[in-house]
């Protein structure tokens, strides 16, 4: 495809080199670099601590909140964790090559679907650095070329990680453009890279709402996209009202900051009085703001639970924080509308012991991971027994949820036959 | 999501509202609106053909080319085999609520992967009416809303199809919006759908090459590509020359005109001399334009076969024609590379009785389909066994190859527990 010249493009055109030797390579030569890689980044700590120092520096003189410079800080513990990852990646089944169906026609063709890779993929993401190199190892495993785009204010730390990642693929003889840095943070560069359709195979955008919008809105190359999460927990008349409690507690308070944590509670009228004050104070205990529909709010204030009125925005708002939206609902059809209009596609959880009432909810509600009696924090790879993931997918297409290394794979037909023509 | 007020706005918000419908419709109700739509086809046959002779009478009067006359031209049996083949749709298996995989979690969630549809599609195409009921009855199959956008010369045509179809899904009770023909052919029109990101879930452009281009370029919303096919065959020099003859005629001149036909043979030098004339005079008999390299028109040229050489531009192009553009080739290694070059990733096919050169050659070519032994022509969704097809994916994201049923879906995560919390 025609491409205008452009500053980056002998910079993609190295990482589409190396996606064609990756998609070649075996299994034993991807793990070996992903295990130098986890030892180069072990062996550079220093170096990439003493970058991250200038980082944080730099966003501290820029009064960053401090929620973004605990994103942004690295220490020994951090990096460690980093290199483990990446080892731990280099142990999972190698997606590629694998054969997912196979029949044979009535005229005798043997047809096969089989795992490659995507080819060149761009990661672009926010302040976190083992996002870097969690990416890089996704990707590296699942043979594909990857170029990474991470925040401006992390730039150097990026950049110690990458030239340890770089050191341990070329000490494992693959190609060191597999993985690559964008060099330089500026906005055009990243427009530039969005707009090169045929030479990027998929873009991956991870982080807030800005982010996400801008890549939608400019990229002509495949975007799957990891956006907000703003997940209910709707606790049904024939709930389990202990069960509800514990998986309120857990969705809302266990991390709060996150996509998969939940931001709403709907409960049905009928045990709303019996279920409310009893977690609204749970909640309170552990500093939730509750901010409730007035029905909600009176209920808590007669139990003597501190909350205040929602205001109309507190629907369909992701606080990731301390916060939680109440509205007590007539049913389950109300329950089911509240969510196709304020969801965000992403995680919803019932807690029910009516098979019925789950059934219904499980097929009527549209999100990556619908959840009966279980927290919305186990949408995510790991919890779901996928491995690692890249992100969570709230694009139907190609992906949806937790994007782990089948996620980052095609599938291509390979036709066995004897001289069949048609 | 933010969408600017427009004028086609409400007209794909009843689209969303249709799919919305069809999503919680049970696979009974959906049979039989399609059951309906094929009477509804046959019973509007007189309408549908006097709408298609004003179609092809104006179509006429602006000198539109044969080929392009004959794909708007609609008979008694094209009709009843647009009729035949929604009903066909209408029997094969229901894709949504499939559990394609499930597992339990070491804490005892039970995970399952449900498909679902995607929502609203827009399928946008150029002058073949069939591909108004085909990509209707697809659709609604699979629990999503169309919105069709044909070219402007089919318009009379797409809207009699339309208007049967439309009685038909109102006959069993679905929304009728659940298929929707865009209102104006014009282009401003098609711009806009096409950044009505958050409304339309899908795009699916089938066409020529400018269409695809100006889909690519101006959609925000996500886009499976059905681009076009330049496919090789490539006689090794283990080939069974017997069978690699019956295949390159079959690729080349069963059907000419569509994506999956051969446009180019590679042959090894080493069988070049023994292959080429006797193949050559085959396709000669069957009026096959050769364009050789100048080894090859050699070869051609002392046996006696007509051949011209090849231009460099011969080589990556679709002929959609009699036309077959020929190099010899030293190795496979040379026929990785110039596939690799000039391929459009859409069936590659290998003729040899060598197991490993088989082995190499469907490991290392990407395309949708890598045929060993066959022709390029199965690449289509009813020989692969897919049944009916929407269209041949040339991205690899989301489906690569035939497009059906199942490639119209999505798939959620459904997870139930007993109160697990992390």
């Amino acid at each position: 495809m025609a491409i205008a010249n452009s500053s980056l493009e002998p910079f993609v055109r190295s990482s589409r080199d190396a996606a064609r030797e990756l998609s070649r390579s075996g299994t034993a030569a991807r793990d070996r670099a992903l295990e130098e890689m986890a030892r180069s980044i072990a062996e550079a700590r220093e170096r990439i601590l003493s970058a991250n120092r200038a980082d944080v520096e730099a966003a501290r003189r820029e009064d960053k909140p401090p929620a973004f410079i605990d994103r942004l800080l690295l220490d020994e513990g951090r990096v460690e964790g980093m290199a483990k990852a990446v080892r731990d990646v280099a142990r999972l089944p190698d997606p590629l090559g694998e054969v997912t169906e196979r029949w044979t026609r009535p005229n005798g063709l043997r047809v096969e679907k089989v795992r490659i890779p995507l080819g060149v993929i761009l990661m672009i993401y926010e302040a976190r650095p083992n996002v870097t190199s969690d990416a890089a190892a996704l990707c590296l495993k699942s043979g594909n070329a990857v170029i990474l785009r991470g925040g401006s204010e992390a730039q150097r730390t990026n950049q110690a990680i990458r030239e340890a990642l770089r050191q341990g693929i070329a000490r494992a003889g693959l190609p060191e453009a597999s993985v690559q840095l964008v060099p330089t943070a500026d906005r055009e560069a990243m427009l530039e890279l969005l707009r090169m359709d045929g030479l990027i195979d998929l873009c991956i955008p991870r982080g807030g709402e800005g982010l996400i919008r801008f890549v939608a809105e400019h990229a002509r190359i495949p975007v799957v996209k990891h956006y907000k999460g703003v997940c209910h927990v709707y606790v049904h008349q024939a709930a389990d009202l202990e069960k509800a409690e514990r998986i309120l507690l857990n969705a809302k308070t266990q991390r709060p900051g996150v996509c998969n944590a939940a931001e709403c509670l709907l409960v049905d009228r009928e045990v709303a009085d019996r279920f409310l004050p009893r977690a609204g104070a749970a909640l309170a205990s552990r500093k939730v703001e509750l901010r409730a529909c007035p029905t909600g709010a009176a209920l808590l204030e007669r139990a003597g639970v501190p909350a205040r009125l929602a205001a109309p925005g507190d629907y369909g708002r992701e606080f990731l924080d301390l916060i939680l939206a109440i509205r007590v609902v007539r049913d389950l059809d109300q329950a089911l509308e509240h969510i196709a209009r304020y969801g965000s596609e992403h995680t919803e959880a019932i807690v029910t012991e009516d098979r019925a009432a789950a059934e219904r909810f499980t097929r009527e509600v549209t999100a990556s991971a619908v959840m009966v009696n279980a927290s919305t924090r186990f949408n995510d790879g790991s919890e779901l027994g996928l491995g690692a993931e890249i992100g969570i997918s709230t694009s139907r297409l190609h992906a949806f949820g937790p994007m782990g290394l089948r996620e980052l794979t095609a599938q291509k037909y390979v036709v066995h036959g004897d001289g069949q023509v048609r």
